[in-house]
C-alpha cells in the first residue's frame, strides 16, 4: 500500500502512520520526495484497509497494490475453476450455451422452447419465473408456477435450468427447481441476496450490474465465495453508457480482463446487451472468440407475442444458425461445444 | 404513443396494428410519410405498453408520449407532497437537514453526535446499523444493536431517525426503531425490498442508484407508491461517470428536473457524491439554491477514526459553519430551515 | 416529425405550428390526446429542423422520425461503399489490416516495421508523424520528416500509408505523402478539419470520438461527404465509460449497428480500446466476427522502447499469430483477407 | 512515482529499472512485498514520464504521485490568477457574468441584446460568429460579418466580447474583434488550436470537452500556458453521461475540485449543461455558491425565433430575475458582482 501525504505533514504525523503500519505486522517505508512525502507498507495490505488511512486529514491518497478480493483472484488461485452442473462441465475449455425465453409464460411456450433448444444439442434452459421489471405495471412472472413448468421441461428434455432469484426468502424454493441460481444485474449489489446464495452449494450465475466496474463484480462474487459457495459463474451483459443506439454497451474487453484476473468461468449475455435481435448473433460470436466460456441467449417460439423482451429474442431459425456458426468458431478456437 | 414502421411494411401489417390500438379503446392514427409510415395511438397509452409493439419485426421504434409512472407524476398529481415525520414537515418549502455518522459504531459516538446535531437545531439523525459494504471483509454495521442505540439517541435528544434497511425480512425490525426507512443506492432496483417498504406506512428515503436515470428513480418510487405507501422522499446522491477526481458525479440538474416531474420531496446527499469532506459544503449549498427540499450529510466526532466513510464526514465545526451558511441562503430563497 | 405539446397549449398556438408545417410543404397532422396534444409532420422533416420548433415555450419535445444524416445513410444509399486505395479494395467483403507503430520514431524503426508487416501480407502501414498528445511535454512526432520516412517505406515495400492530420493547414502536406488521411478521435468534432479533408478526394479514416454517439460519428462523416469527398472509412476505437481496467470501452455493438445504418466501411482499432497489448488479440478477433471490414493495430519492433503507446503495441510475433488467427476466422466468415 | 512489478520479475530486470531512475537524477527505492515487488522514484517524476516504464512487459502498473501539469497547478503556483479584461477583473473574488445569444444572427438582434445586458450591469457579451454545429445542414454562423456586429455592439455599449474561434487560421481575425477567445467543448482536444491561441496574449475561455476529465481540461490549459499565454479561464459546461432528461450533466463538483487544483479562474455554463431554459437559473445559482468565478449564459430577445439553441436561451425577464438573485447570493458569499 502506498500512502501519499499532503504538503506540510509534520514529522510527528508521519511517525504516527509508520507506527500503525508496523503494528499491523507490515514493513513501513518512508520516501520523502521534493514535493510530497510518500509512505509504503509491505506485506498483506488488506490488513490496513480497515484502518482507512484516507480518513486522516493529512493523507492525500492511498494507492492499494493488491486486489481487494482474494478468493476470486487468479493471483492466489491460479487454476481455472470448472463447475459440474448435472452431467455438464462449465468453465474453460467448455463453451456453455444457455438458451430460452426471457420469462416462462405458459406450458406450451416453455415446452416448445425446451424441445427445440434440446434438439440443437443445448443442455441449459433459461426462463424467468420471478421477474424484476422496471415497471410495477408490467408482467412480473408466473412465480412458483413458472418454476414448476421449468422443472417439468428439465425432466422431459434433460435440460439444466437457469432461473433468477430476487430475494433471500425465495432462494430455497428456486434452489429446489433450478440447477443454477441467477442473480440479475439489478441485484448484483444486493448483499443479503449474495449472502443467501452463498450459503447454498448451488451454482450461481452472477450478472454484472449496469454500472458495476469489473472490480465491483469480483467483490460481489467474493461475498458468495466467502460464505462457502465456490460455484460462481460471472456474466458480462452490457453496461450503461451515453450510447443509446442499442440497449446496453457490451463490454467485450471485460472478457479477457476477467479471464486474467479470476479463475471463475465467464459467460456473456448478448441479448440484454443488444436489446435488438439483429445484433445478438454478432455479439455472441464476438464473445466466443474473445475467450468467453459461454453465452446465455434469449429465444422464443413467437417473439412478437413475448410478454417481455421479445424485441431481443431470437427466432428459432436464428438460434439454429447461431449454433452452427458457434460450432465452427469453437473448432478453430479449441473450445468444446457439444 | 407513436409507432414508426420499417420500410416495406405491408398494408396488412399496418391494419393489424391499427386494430390492436382500437381494441385497447385508443384512437388509432395512420400517417404515411415519404420514407416511413408512422402510426399514432391517442388515449392512455400505458394500456398499449403491455403489448410490446416493438417486438414486431416490422416496427422500427415506439415513442411513448406519456410517462411510464403515474402515482409519482406531477402531471397527474400537481400538488407538492409534504410528509409529516414526528413533529416535522418534510417537503417544500421546508429544508430538512439530516445529519449523522455513516455507521453507528458505539454508544459514545452516536450519543455525542446526536447531542451535537441537536444543538444545531437539526431534527433528523442518520446512522447505519445494517451497512452494505463493497467488501465482505469490511465493517458490516452493528445490526439490531445499532438500531437500539439510534432509538436511545432519538429518545434523549428528540431526533427522528433515518437508517437503512437492506432486505425485506429486516423491514419490521428497522421500522420499529426508525422514523424513516432508507433504501440505499445499491438497492434502488431491489424490487422485493421496494415492495416490502411499500407495504408499510413508514416514510421511505429512496436513494438514486449509481447508474439510474431520473426515470428509473421515479419507477422505483412507483413500486413503493403502488403498494399503498405514499410517503416517499427521493434522494440524489451522485451518479457514476468517467470522472474520478471525486467519488460520484452529483447530478445537480436532477433537482430541478425532479421538482418539475414529480410532487415528491427531493433531497441531496452531498457526502456520497463528493467522497471528500472538503467538497461537501459547496455541494450542500448548491443543493439548497437549486431547489432541493433538504440534505442528508455525514458528520462524525472524529472522522479520522471512523469505521466507514470517514474521508467524507464533516468535522463538527464544519457542520456548524454549513448550518449557518444554509440558514443565510434559506432566508434568501424562501426556504424554512428551523 | 412528431411534436408533443405541453398541457394548456391554446388552439391558436396549435394552428400556428400547423401553418408552419404546411408552409414547408409538409403534411400536418393534429392528434389531440386525453393528456397531451401531439402534432405530426409528414414528408422530408429535415426541412423543419431549421425551424427549431423545440424553442417554442409550449412545445414539450420534438421527436424526429428520419435520421439527421443523408449521404451517410444506408436508407438512402443502400449499396455498400467499397473504396479503392492503391491496388487494394477497402469495404465489404474485404477485411483490411492496417498495422504499424503509434509514432514514426526513426528510419530504422519504420523500415523494420514496414518490412515485417509486408512479409505478413499486410498492405497498409500506419504511423504517426503529427501526434496529438495529452501532454505538451510528451513526444509530439517527427512532423514532415516522419511523413518522408513513411513515404520511403511505402515505396520500398509497396505499402499504403495511413497517417493522422491534425489541422486544416497540414492537409496538403499529409495528402502528398499518405494514401489515407486519418482524423483522430480528439478531432472528430473539429469541423474545420472535416471540411478541409472533405475538400480533397483522399480516403479519410474517421475515428469515433471518445464520447461520440454513433449518430455523432455519422454526422461528422456527413461533413466530409457533403464537401464532395465520398471516400470515408469509419473507425470504432473505444468510448469513455466509468470502467478503468483498460483504456477505453470497445463498443463492439457499434460494428453491427453501423453496418445497418450506413453504407460506409467500418473498421476497428483494438489497440486504443485495449490500452494493453494482452487484450488486443481477442478484440481484433471479435471485430472480425462481429462484421467489421478491417482493423488498425499497433505494432513495434521493440515496444518497451516505444516513444508512445508502447504498452498497447504488439510484439511482431504476436502480430504473426493474430494474422494467422484472423485468416482462419475470415475463411469461415466469408471475408477476403489477402 | 510508484512502479508495481508483476510476479516473477527477475532481479536483473529490477536492477535495470533502478538504474534508469538513478540516471534521471531521481532517488530509487526498492520495496519487495510478499506478493509483489514495488519500486519508487523520488524527485521530479515528470522526468520519468517520457520513459514510459509501463511499456516494459514485467511492469504491472505505474502510479504517478505528482500531477502531469505544472503551469496550471496550484501546488506550484499557489496564488489565484486574476485577469484584466478591458476594465474588468476576472477571477476570485469577482463574479463575472457573460451573457448573450448563442449565435449572432443580425444587427438588430445583437444590438438589442447588447443594450439589454448592458442595462443589467453586465460587462461581457457572448455571441457566436463561427459556429460548430452537429449538422452540416444547420446554420453555421455569420462569420466575419458576425464579428463586426459584435465589435460594433462592444463599442456602443462598452461590452467585452467573448466569441468562439474554431481553427488556427481564424485566430487572427477573431482576436481583432474579440476580448476573449473561446475554445468550444468540441475543440478542447484540438491541439493545433490550443497552440495557436497560446501564441497570442488574448484571454482564452477554455470549455471542458464533453468527456474530458478534470485532468484532461487542465492538460489542455497547460498547452496554452506552455506557449506563453497565461490568461486562461476554465469553463465547466456539462459532461456526457447516460442521463438524457437534459442536455449534459453539469459537473458542479468540478468547481470546488478545480479551485483546489488550479489557480486559474473557473466559470460555469449553465445553458449548455441544462439545454432547457427552465433549468438554467437554478444551475447558475448553484455555480455561484459552489465557488465559481462566473457564468456564461445564453439569452435572446426572442428565443422562439433563435437560429440555434433557442430552447436553452433565457428570456430577458428571466435574466433580470437571475441577476437579482445572483447579486443577493454574491453579497452572502463575499463575491463581487458589479
Amino acid at each position: 500500500m502506498i500512502i501519499v501525504l499532503k504538503k506540510h505533514t509534520t514529522r510527528e504525523q508521519i511517525d504516527g502512520i509508520l507506527e500503525l503500519i508496523k503494528a499491523q505486522g507490515l514493513k513501513p517505508l518512508y520516501m520523502p520526495g521534493t514535493e510530497k512525502v510518500v509512505l509504503g507498507a509491505l506485506g498483506d495490505e488488506r490488513k490496513l484497509a480497515g484502518l482507512q488511512l484516507e480518513n486522516l486529514p493529512f493523507v492525500e491518497k492511498v494507492v492499494p497494490i493488491l486486489t481487494p478480493y482474494k478468493l476470486a483472484s487468479r493471483d492466489l488461485y491460479p487454476t481455472e475453476t470448472v463447475l459440474t452442473v448435472g452431467e455438464e462441465a462449465v468453465g474453460t475449455p467448455n463453451f456453455t450455451v444457455i438458451a430460452g425465453p426471457c420469462s416462462v409464460e405458459n406450458e406450451e411456450q416453455i415446452m416448445t422452447t425446451a424441445e427445440f433448444v434440446s434438439s440443437l444439442g443445448i443442455k441449459f434452459l433459461r426462463g424467468g419465473a420471478f421477474k424484476p421489471r422496471s415497471s410495477p405495471y408490467a408482467f412480473q412472472g408466473l412465480g412458483v408456477e413458472g418454476l414448476k413448468l421449468l422443472a417439468a421441461a428439465s425432466k422431459q428434455y434433460q435440460l439444466n435450468i437457469v432461473t433468477e432469484v430476487m430475494s433471500p426468502d425465495e432462494v430455497e424454493v428456486v434452489a429446489q427447481h433450478a440447477h443454477i441460481l441467477q442473480i440479475g444485474a439489478r441485484n448484483m449489489y444486493n448483499i443479503r441476496l449474495l449472502e443467501a446464495v452463498g450459503a447454498t452449494q448451488k451454482p450461481v450465475l452472477l450478472k454484472r450490474g449496469m454500472s458495476a466496474t469489473i472490480e465491483d463484480l469480483l467483490m460481489s462474487a467474493e461475498y458468495v465465495l466467502d460464505r462457502g459457495n465456490r460455484n460462481v459463474i460471472l456474466c458480462e451483459r452490457g453496461i450503461r453508457t451515453f450510447e443509446n443506439a442499442y440497449r446496453n454497451t457490451l463490454d467485450i474487453t471485460a472478457v479477457p480482463v476477467l479471464k486474467q484476473k479470476t479463475h471463475l468461468p465467464v459467460i456473456v449475455d448478448p441479448s440484454h446487451a443488444a436489446g435488438y435481435r439483429e445484433f445478438v448473433v454478432p455479439l455472441a460470436k464476438a464473445a466466443l472468440v474473445s475467450g468467453a466460456d459461454g453465452i446465455i441467449v434469449e429465444t422464443h417460439p413467437d417473439p412478437a407475442q413475448a410478454l417481455s423482451d421479445g424485441r431481443q429474442s431470437l427466432y428459432f431459425k436464428q438460434l439454429t444458425t447461431l449454433m452452427r456458426q458457434l460450432r465452427n468458431l469453437a473448432s478453430i478456437e479449441g473450445k468444446i461445444l457439444p
